[in-house]
């Protein structure tokens, strides 16, 4: 029996797990999601009522309000003719096929509440079933505001990233960095950042290794044009030995998570991304986006976000470095 | 006068109490509830209307929705029979039953806003009762929504845990191990564990005795899949004498709090649950859930959660242990 | 020039300052208000509307809700005469206090959209007026299904206190006690409390001092009976020196704050506190509330959080202090 | 390769970047907005449509609201007159023009869902529409309710600054200062306060640089009448060697950041603001603006919360300087 050493605290895991992912795809698809498919849970279970009407696209949204609105007054229509459409006083249709359009069209005014009058309930179980309609109106009136608020009132930051990370150039070694901007108005207040590394094991290829990336700094206090995320690639880097093709060849994928306050919706908001080898170019500089417009106010081009030089990397001396660690091993 | 010694900061307090449990009961239930009963306080005291209105179970609550629009119909239709019958413009029933049904079904014309306007108020004070009444239901609604949103986007993380924990073989040690999986599509980022061993005191069975756990990592950034959560059974464990038999007798049960983000609802969430000594499979491992489907994306079963095969536990050495205590505290 | 040397990171400065109180006055009322006065704004700068509409008390706001609903069908009726009673159809009374009553009758009619339409507005500038009543109608609806949801969603942690604090016995000291349990059925999760104790200078009775008490522990994970928060008075202690009447000779008040979070409204909430000398029984010791029911499940009984038995005080032993300061500052 | 120094962990990037702002132009505006413009991306896009009808000022969104029930009806009449006015019935008008009126008031009830019902729809298409129309009402009613809702709960800190910033005497040093109070009754707790110091760099005066200021305290826990912040300039402090015309030559700015939980509205929330270096007074001392009332209770005026008397500071000596950072340099 021994002591277990704990990791240390800063250490960041980012739960993917060694066998996240399967061969040749990515762990975080662009929006965010991830490459897994879960089995065993109903579709309802999984992802309860609200988060599926709140989440789903708004063409698909509208379709359903209009459907389960025919639907409802096809279903109260059809209750009405059951009850005798002869207690609907007001009818002008003579036709049995006019006469259940108009209790639809009832069926719909008592719904919505508008009940114009021209057409109105006589008897008890005609008024039984308008009055329950009606009821039944004012609940789904009281749900779909509930759900249209849900639906606008969902903070969602919108990061604008890089397309490409980079590996560039720092102070006298070099870094990987990529960029980010805030495609909102809405102000985000103290950003954090922490980037992992992710790779496939050296011996054993089915297996993903994680690093967490020390950051040049994990947090700035304001977020108003860009900030340009850099893991310097020092010694202690799980990036040092990659090369070029060091990259690709062990399917490196850098996944990235960022929270921050939003400040128009008042509510902390996380976004997340993340490069693949493929994206990673290997010596670059992102080159400025700011300028000045006429009256001297900074300008920022977020079009311009992705643009960098190629540029030469300082050459790699390994020497160096075993002296430099041996150095700093004796420290 | 002495120097208190305080707890050291990373010392978790479950607020659970050493009385907090009868003898033979659970502390938590599988809802999160806890076994304690309070008195003292009145029904609504303790509760608040509106945590009432927002947890009941839905069948109560359409029972109450419904209920109350029948008693609100009966009370107006008493109050418009009061105000006299003929003042209501446009009715068709003739005997005094009909005449109070109709009055009935104009509250609900009423009180709705549907409005269909055969049955029209004449009169100041019918007027004044129905004036009233729209305004009680357009607060109604007004509050049902309330309540609808406030039922319906009540987050809850849907952790489903593994139905047994385990001791598992754990490096060259052994591990006290279960496993959770996120039962819903919802991400939640940044999920939290703190996990508490609560037992009865050796010498004195009336008392309870609480000790945290330390796990081999307390936090993940991502959760899309399962996470097993492990604590070292070693040399500072609070578990490392309690072999197979001692779990039941000292009615040991293991508490957990899990916290996290859940990105679907912008809000921060928490999940409790608790193995009891029965729960704990002395000796076994778990199965891997993962699998790939055809388009080589990873596939995780969540019917499979509980899967474990039993295994034989390294053998306890006394000595070696003593050995080692002696050693490291010589450091 | 010097270095400036900052506080301790532990340090909590509560923030009401040396000056906060007059002479005889308790800092934070029962209610958790504070006894300050503030000029130069005026009410609704001070109040914002929002937070006016939200905090007034029930009584009130309801006497807003139908006044405002009177004064509005007053302007509007006045608006309908002003476009000439004539448009309005359907009307049955002769006189022109009863035609201005159908037309206030008719107002709330189409203010709440019940719109029986008996009376329904004839000619453009009724139609016009009628519209935009109806309009206002929705908004003011709207209005109030924010205003009732923001009354009844403000979560409240509603905690009790014990209605006395102790100077208690405690391992082989004394230590501050009070005591506190949940008044609600929800769930507080991770409570931490921080407790501060203020008393008027030694030298110059104007001026106010702050101490932060340490406490045995400052945050509990669960909370779902009582806890009871101590601080030991040891050697550390800005109590350590206060017999029974150096709390009242300096006006001493303890100052509470706790924070938590509400599982059922998923937000953090915070309560607030105070002991004032008079409060604090010297020498007592909390009796237990808890029991157990029929079923073996544990009870508690909130009538008797305050109970409290007198008990005799370890006797202070200045010279054992003195030593033992001086073994301490050698370490 | 070397191994990169991480910035220690109390320091605080205020994300502001060396190029945010044009020369002579203010970073942070009086309303907490910040001086850049954004290029590349379209108004929505930059804005989103909830964040737009949320945050625009109440006379437009009043505009706005009116004008689109206007623009609504006239497509909805311009749809009843297609399908044919006389399938309205219960028309009076007999001019076209008339009837054109007729049917736009019509769809006004209906889309208020008022619907008095002298005016009906006759035949499918016309019915069509209506049952369309209400549908649309009911679903704009449900959109406005959000949008009103979100209006209003928007918490706000509404931090009143001092308007000058001081230069101090403090304790045997001098200190930057500035005096905040909270504008509302809402509770603000746990207050914290992060500033950072920008100046021009001495030998490039195309550059900013940033540097944090530590303060006395950076967080109180109660906010009940004023918080002199204050950051005290010690041999450590970026502004030691600023002379009265330094921050005017530099562009100084000093940019702060607080953050608090509103009570209120149960939120955490922030607030921003800046002091420019014609803002800052070199030598002054804020006057007290506590004073008592006839019951005895503290009074705070806010009107004068800039209030300050001009003083003279301690004398800079350099060698005492010198010589004690020599000193301090041997620890």
């Amino acid at each position: 029996m021994k002591r277990f050493h704990h990791s240390s605290t800063d250490f960041q895991d980012m739960g993917l797990g060694t066998r996240t992912t399967g061969r040749g795809e990515r762990m975080i698809n662009q929006d965010g999601s991830f490459n897994v498919e879960r089995r065993g849970l109903s579709y309802f279970e999984e992802k309860g009522i609200y988060h599926w009407v709140i989440a789903m696209p708004w063409s698909r949204f509208m379709l359903l309000l209009f459907g389960g609105y025919i639907v409802i007054n096809l279903v109260f229509a059809s209750l009405y003719m059951a009850a005798g459409l002869q207690n609907l006083d007001g009818m002008k249709a003579v036709s049995s096929g006019g006469k259940f359009l108009e209790a639809f069209f009832f069926s719909a005014q008592t719904f919505t509440t508008v009940g114009y009058g021209r057409l109105n309930p006589v008897g008890v179980l005609s008024n039984i079933i308008a009055s329950t309609e009606s009821l039944c109106g004012l609940m789904a009136l009281a749900l779909a505001t509930g759900i249209l608020y849900g639906r606008f009132s969902r903070p969602s930051a919108k990061i604008l990233f890089s397309h490409n990370a980079i590996i560039a150039p720092y102070q006298d070694m070099t870094a990987f960095m990529f960029r980010i901007a805030n495609q909102r108005s809405n102000q985000l207040i103290e950003l954090e950042a922490s980037v992992s590394f992710s790779f496939l094991n050296k011996n054993d290829h089915t297996k993903r290794e994680f690093r967490n990336l020390r950051l040049e700094r994990t947090k700035i206090n304001f977020f108003p044009t860009t900030w340009t995320i850099v893991h310097p690639i020092d010694v202690d880097s799980p990036m040092k030995d990659f090369g070029p093709n060091d990259f690709i060849d062990h399917e490196a994928e850098i996944v990235i998570l960022l929270k921050a306050f939003d400040d128009t919706f008042s509510q902390t908001v996380y976004s997340r991304s993340s490069y693949r080898a493929e994206e990673i170019v290997y010596g670059a500089k992102f080159t400025t986006i700011f300028g000045q417009n006429d009256k001297g106010i900074v300008r920022v081009d977020l079009h311009r976000i992705n643009e960098h030089n190629l540029v030469e990397l300082p050459v790699y001396e390994p020497d160096t470095i075993a002296e430099q660690e041996s150095l700093s091993s004796l420290k």
